[in-house]
């Protein structure tokens, strides 16, 4: 099989040959569901109990704090829905570079009664300090920022917002799906600071699809999305997924042995990446921002960044246009839009995320056909023209 | 390692090896995002689509009208807060002994200002026509009966519940998770004759935990429960379980090749279990009813379940006491006490739940054990007393 470099770690990753094999004895010969009472159950369980504690080992919580579910998606949308449902409305303030599973969930609170209050960011990305002062002026209830932006890579200084939104009494919120993996998350550190509640996935960080975690500092006393058998504490029904929680767990592992070095190198290799993208013209976004150490958005002059990413697929690198989560959306990039971008640079956006295993070599056999493929699209540009 | 038999496939299936097979290639070599447009993504989303199309088969639906989701739980929430969003309040009629996954939502609405009607049931198990005649005449908005129990296997005559609740307009739904691999279950049939959702689940048939579907009537028009991305026709936001999804379809093709021969099989070693549990002086629920053909849910007298579990754990044979779904749950079966069962008699169930695959062999020493573990127990019990 023809195997393409993949360059696109933030839409998902492979998992690690490690975590599965530490999923696979749980899909046949230890297959047990963790609320049976038998062998199987007992074990299914144990291996559920081990998973949350690495977990939250990984995110610097504590295993009872971990609350599993089916992903990030359903982490987020469990805390806005969840938090919203035990108060009688209000103002939900989101920055306006979160993801669509923060965005969309917000939105919906707006049929109930709810106000949006989408929170302006910066020309590099970041949560601008004064219209958060503003938006919290107007007392919200719920506030939710991310550590990471998927697009971006661009870091919001999460401890900080939690710090000024804390007089309020707002339940604080933060997305670190892109974040794990690629940079410290320390719950303890940002509870003690006045988060909340934290959305993990495990597909972002070479575990599988499928699992996922709110973190949740237990004051809160969020309301169910899923009710039915009771389990996580009956914050979350549903028989638990045991090999993808397996592999959660597994990945997380990964993550605390590996998390530093795999930073520290891939820094190095976004730098040269970086150069050869500047070398060509290339506008970077939130450049000027803190930015996790495997993400480059970037933009090459007059050239559509749908095109250039098909002619890099047929060229062997898969790499993104816009937000890759939500490709189904054809809408220019709404996180280059709240930082200003103008419509046409935006048009021409293409995300590389490398993986934790990605080379120098991959590195610059991506600029070379980057080069190539956009002579080649500058050139009939020309003749059309 | 030390494997008992397992004689509880109503809690969880073990992953049959030709859907791993399957599933294999998606965790690694093939770990795109469906929503990603480059090679990997592709080639995800046609297996995605590959999927859904053996899904849909297998209920007999069109493949659009199946709507992903992370299991039953969510299937059944997403169907009652889905179409209850869409409504100003009214009543949710639901039979009286439906899964948590359906009661408990059922009763989170309650909390909105709906009204929840139990219908009764027989001692058999059958909905009661009369109550649900009665039900009816209060106009539900929506209806929700299974098509078998989990606890009893009974079956429930949905086609015609459906034409009976047809006149009032209420959006007729039925849990078909303990139906599907072990009887017919046909979407197509079933909606002609007025049931427009239906929930399955693959961990229940040889799949893996972590999918499962709501097949829905498109004229229905549900409201999102998990915002985001805009996955699933928007019904269902959040990464694809690809492995998962690729393991429901691969699962749903070995039910229509198997499920006719097995269910001829197991109706036979069922037979044989339940004579010798008759000799044993066992009560089986539900014996009156139609039944899944691999459930039996029975008590020995004056035996107390839990404890039967426990020994016959230890004795090698992994059966469930009460509903193995919700084993956190320490109360009495609402099933049996819907049923009218004595709450002594119901103290003392066990449910044996047979697999594809399961032998007369197993059956023969499955009766042994408890034969066994019934003397022991009254010996020890006479001892005390």
């Amino acid at each position: 099989m023809f195997a393409p470099a993949y360059l696109d770690h933030n839409a998902t990753t492979p998992v690690d040959a490690r975590v599965l094999e530490a999923m696979l004895p749980w899909f046949s010969r230890r297959h047990g569901n963790a609320s049976s009472r038998h062998e199987y159950g007992r074990a299914a369980r144990a291996a559920v109990d081990e998973a949350r504690m690495r977990v939250a080992m990984a995110v610097g919580a504590h295993a009872t704090e971990v609350v599993f579910t089916s992903g990030g998606t359903e982490g987020n949308n469990l805390f806005l829905r969840g938090a919203a449902a035990e108060m009688k409305g209000g103002i939900v303030a989101i920055s306006a570079v979160e993801h669509p599973s923060v965005r969309e969930p917000a939105r919906a609170l707006q049929r109930q009664g709810w106000r949006m209050r989408e929170v302006a960011v910066d020309g590099a990305g970041r949560v601008a300090t004064a219209d958060f002062s503003a938006a919290l002026a107007e007392r919200p209830a719920i506030v939710s920022v991310m550590l990471a932006n998927n697009e971006t890579g661009v870091l919001q200084d999460v401890g900080m917002l939690a710090e000024m939104a804390r007089p309020t009494r707002a339940w604080f919120h933060t997305d670190a799906v892109q974040a794990l993996g690629k940079m410290p998350v320390d719950f303890r550190a940002l509870n003690a600071r006045g988060v909340h509640a934290l959305t993990v996935s495990a597909h972002k960080i070479g575990g599988p699809k499928g699992a996922g975690a709110l973190v949740v500092d237990k004051r809160l006393e969020l309301v169910p999305q899923l009710a039915g058998g009771g389990q996580e504490r009956g914050l979350r029904s549903g028989t638990e997924n045991v090999p993808a929680i397996v592999g959660f767990g597994a990945a997380c592992q990964l993550v605390v042995e590996q998390e530093s070095a795999a930073a520290t190198r891939l820094l190095a290799l976004r730098g040269e990446l970086e150069r050869g993208l500047a070398e060509q013209g290339a506008t970077i976004f939130g450049l000027a921002a803190e930015r996790l150490p495997n993400t480059i958005f970037f933009a090459l002059p007059a050239i559509d960044g749908e095109t250039l990413v098909g002619k890099l697929d047929r060229a062997g690198f898969a790499v993104a246009s816009g937000s890759a989560c939500s490709s189904v959306d054809p809408e220019p990039s709404h996180v280059l839009m709240a930082m200003g971008v103008a419509p046409d640079l935006a048009q021409g956006a293409v995300r590389i995320s490398l993986g934790r295993d990605a080379t120098e070599q991959e590195a610059r056999d991506f600029l070379g056909a980057l080069a190539e493929t956009a002579f080649q699209l500058r050139r009939l540009a020309a003749l059309a023209g």
